[in-house]
């Protein structure tokens, strides 16, 4: 049947708006469920960073329970239970069954889950493939009784539909439990559930994971460490990132009634000197009325903002890993001869600010002859997928190894028995999608991460070049400790010498030439 | 200052919802819009896609201009002018002033563009950046006066504010024209606008495009083809790619009273015979109301469908560039000694037709020692960011090219003398990220995409080799012209020959060896 020729009357009655559940079942890819096997690690995944959040938010140190049941052939129950704080009653069912909804968007603060995607996205998955509504407990105490929903999205419209909401008897004083059963492919190995697990221990010590898979095999990974991290602060956004449209939003927003105050109040870093600098340097009074900033003022004041010296953002808002972390967990991890690892400074892109981590080991038992491992973390969670289209793939193919002593072909990973962890911490990591698995090319983010890796590199070259030194040394005194008794020989058949006045040339002779190797 | 510690009534009060414009405000990146350089590509981009796709669902050939002007230090004005069938008055404000509006979403249909965000973002971004609204003119037809609308969009709720909206004169008897001031960076170079209208005008020969750069530069690509492509037709989805949730929602939704006639009219390649056999393979009966239709039901249903013969979707919803003019265009543009190219017939992937297209060319005067040029096209739009991160790329990698006489180190594109060019032509192309740059790695299209480049690759395995055995042949035809001279002076000298004697060996030498080689 061929389409009718289309003009704009017929093509207006097709016009229509796209719910954000719409958009997002025929997109399912941006959210890590392009494949069965990466819809079971990003259910998993999801319900993990909610959980892990939530514990440190309420400074709980965390306690995790997963668990994979299998139920059909390429269908499994996904089951995570934390002790955190609970969640209340009447937020269960948008949280739970609502895409775009969560209070980590609107605040800048270092945390795993940012978008208010993620959970409701692994149970829309899991209805649209089962049929089966998303089962949450949850108990915000002691005091106070356990509830369990049953929820299903109504994708239309995106929001929840709830199916089943009761009481129920619990023994954990407080904590969430989410339950979603799915079409999925178990698989281990590097992009596995288990993977994910482990690496989540390795950058997240304060955290007990219990696991157990679909064959009933269990793994615990015991704290390494008894104290929570120092708790990420919230910030305000830093002026340097202010652009003209968000600027006027913000006028409109506030409830400063000078601009004066407002650049004050509303951003980070701004003291009573920038401020007035910032309004003079736009030829507006200090006094003027925010919400009277026009579109022209606007552009003034952005221009101003650019040409006024404020200090950086503060960093107690971002919670590295840290660098004796980072080679502790390393040595630990993995088999080698030489471990390093460098915390930067943070640094800022669109005024959010960020830092970079990076870790290195190097030899041990680590294949030789393969292109070097790298582990990729962002604020704490690891990404098992994407490795091709990340920020920080890219800074380690452009960053230049054969300076530090590796083989690298062009535009592939060095090779060597070497394994690469980096780590990026913000208050908003760009992603290059929903499915948070890539980190977005922002050149100040390259920037850092090259600096990272190069420091980390020099320090590994120094390694591999005095092991070459030693190995050079090694073979000189070889072939001296070969010959010279030969020499020793031959002098004494032509000149005749005793064997002691022969074993005196051959010790001074090796004396002579070790020392002037050495210099 | 410490944030306090949170409990569940306190997080409570942080949940609330995203609107879809402010999510998309904060990643931009998503979108396009992560760097000043890439916001200008994208913002002509998404404004090029939407004219040509409706220039040929009119069945209009298409004429674009496209105009970049320099207002200030980091900032463009982009006009881009079109020839077609122009936009009803009412529909202007959404379509350019809402995410997630418009006609491409809810079909199955290949098109430019299929998500209703593009060109709304692009007028975001440059609200955002420069306060200033975007500026549509559109006519629907001569005997229609042409309107003028300036219009913002509410962040909050993700809707038009009309700014202006006056009648104008136009000299165009019908077309769209969309203005949008914004922040920016221009380059050239292979990510630059002219690279993406010049490889537009590769993938598109019936489209005639004429552009201004910001020094006043004018191009223009003339039509080579005077014919529009066979216009894609509109499908049903197939029943292979529907799973448990959306056939629950397509039984409610559906106006068909029976189950049979619902398989029979909402899917495509079912006929009463197959619709019978769904049916009655989950047990039902074909008479059943699909509004009755449990979820244990509908599982059953799957079930059922995954057990039945159903032909492969209609292909006649693809329109591919196809070999011949895929060869001719890389012969046009790319200095080369071979050239091939292949189409693969359309597969599926979760029930969407999708068709592989691999060109390549080879020597002339490409580089014989950088890494081969990869050019990406999804739905004859050229992708020119994340090609990391990209299907394309990876199937690419994953390719032995040593096995077809080139270089390649692990991990890395083969290196040579060599541009390869692939298109994927789909109903709906699963990009990584709404900003439409890279393809999702789905095993299907991993598979085809492989299979194509395999073809191609053969073809030029088997002329490198050929041109390896001629390099051979020359090289002994060589060395016999040069030596057996010498060994016929040498006889002579030895055996005291006439010269005519010696002439006459070294021809019957020269032949002997010669036919010896040839065998």
């Amino acid at each position: 049947p061929r389409s009718p020729r289309a003009d704009a009357q017929s093509m207006a009655k097709q016009q229509r708006e796209i719910s954000v559940s719409e958009f997002f079942t025929k997109n399912r890819h941006l959210l890590g469920f392009d494949s069965p096997t990466k819809a079971l690690l990003t259910t998993i995944k999801e319900a993990v960073d909610n959980s892990l959040d939530a514990c440190e938010e309420a400074e709980l140190l965390p306690e995790l329970w997963v668990e994979v049941h299998p139920v059909a052939e390429n269908r499994f129950r996904v089951v995570v239970e934390d002790n955190g704080p609970g969640i209340v009653r009447a937020q269960v069912p948008r949280i739970f069954g609502k895409l775009l909804y969560g209070s980590k968007f609107h605040r800048l603060r270092q945390s795993r889950g940012q978008q208010g995607i993620g959970i409701s996205a692994a149970g829309m998955y899991g209805q649209l493939t089962t049929g089966k509504p998303i089962v949450i407990e949850s108990r915000i105490g002691p005091e106070k009784p356990a509830h369990r929903f049953e929820l299903v999205i109504d994708t239309l419209k995106n929001e929840p539909v709830i199916k089943k909401d009761t009481e129920v008897d619990w023994n954990m004083p407080h904590g969430t439990r989410v339950e979603i059963e799915l079409e999925g492919v178990y698989k281990g190995g590097r992009h596995g559930p288990e993977a994910y697990l482990r690496q989540t221990a390795l950058a997240n010590p304060h955290v007990k994971l219990t696991y157990r898979g679909p064959k009933g095999e269990e793994t615990m990974w015991e704290r390494a460490s008894q104290a929570l991290p120092e708790p990420a602060l919230e910030i305000k956004p830093h002026p340097y990132g202010v652009e003209v449209g968000m600027l006027l939003r913000m006028t409109k927003d506030t409830k400063c009634r000078q601009l004066r105050a407002f650049f004050k109040e509303e951003f980070s870093r701004v003291g009573p000197k920038a401020a007035t600098a910032i309004v003079e340097g736009a030829g507006l009074g200090t006094a003027t009325s925010p919400k009277r900033v026009t579109t022209e003022a606007a552009e003034r004041l952005v221009k101003s903002i650019r040409e006024t010296k404020i200090p950086a953002p503060p960093t107690n808002c971002l919670s590295p890993i840290g660098a004796d972390r980072l080679e502790a967990s390393l040595r630990e991890q993995i088999s080698s001869d030489f471990v390093t690892a460098v915390t930067r400074t943070p640094s800022v892109y669109r005024g959010n600010p960020f830092q970079i981590e990076v870790g290195l080991a190097y030899g041990g038992d680590q294949p030789a002859e393969e292109l070097s491992s790298l582990f990729r973390f962002a604020n704490r969670v690891p990404l098992q997928y994407q490795q091709g289209g990340c920020a920080i793939t890219k800074s380690v193919l452009q960053t230049n190894w054969r300076a530090y002593g590796l083989q690298q072909s062009r535009g592939a990973l060095p090779a060597g028995p070497l394994t690469l962890l980096v780590h990026i911490a913000s208050v908003w990591v760009p992603f290059t999608s929903e499915s948070k698995e890539a980190v977005a090319s922002y050149d100040e983010i390259i920037k850092e991460l090259k600096l990272a890796l190069q420091v980390a590199g020099r320090q590994l070259g120094r390694f591999i070049r005095r092991g070459k030194r030693e190995m050079d040394a090694e073979r000189k005194r070889a072939y001296i400790e070969k010959y010279i008794p030969h020499i020793g020989i031959a002098l004494q058949e032509i000149l005749g010498l005793s064997e002691r006045e022969e074993k005196r040339i051959v010790t001074t002779l090796t004396g002579t030439l070790e020392r002037s190797r050495k210099m």
